[in-house]
């Protein structure tokens, strides 16, 4: 799999409008073509801070998810929520193999 | 989901004995009722640095993950393999929301 962990930090008072954002991103992300996992964290005791933990059967899936309608709705609607500009690392995925 | 993200850094020498034994975790714990993810990522460019990302459908069943021999036999097998203390970081899973 290809995995992205994306670290996002939001404004507090635009947290409750982050997850309506990214829940409707989450339902269409996990509907695609090769997406394994589309999950939504947050950290426990700092509410503004969230992790978008995504997973591809391919490079090139992923790379197909940024050009989605509902990928392009999400990064729209949330630019101006963030506190800082967020942060995506991939990781070498080992364990599950495909 | 229940959700924890665990840190690990192993000494460099040590990365393929990691690697190997954590392979046999993984498989053991994708077989457990509850478990929905078990994934083991390692950082681009930084070989003794991973991620073990697992997802439980509970509380309980996280917990009784612990219990296992697979688990006790990892933990016993790695404990010399750390550079450093491993670090388990509990998440909040916003969705999917099972």
């Amino acid at each position: 799999m290809h995995v992205t962990l994306v670290h996002i930090v939001v404004q507090p008072e635009r947290i409750d409008d982050f997850i309506t954002a990214t829940a409707a991103n989450h339902r269409a992300s996990i509907a695609e073509t090769g997406n394994r996992r589309f999950d939504v964290l947050q950290m426990p005791g700092e509410a503004t801070r969230f992790i978008l933990y995504e997973a591809y059967a391919s490079a090139d899936d992923a790379a197909a998810h940024k050009q989605t309608a509902h990928y392009l709705m999400w990064r729209d609607t949330v630019a101006d929520m963030m506190a800082q500009p967020r942060v995506g690392v991939p990781h070498d995925c080992l364990f599950p193999e495909s």
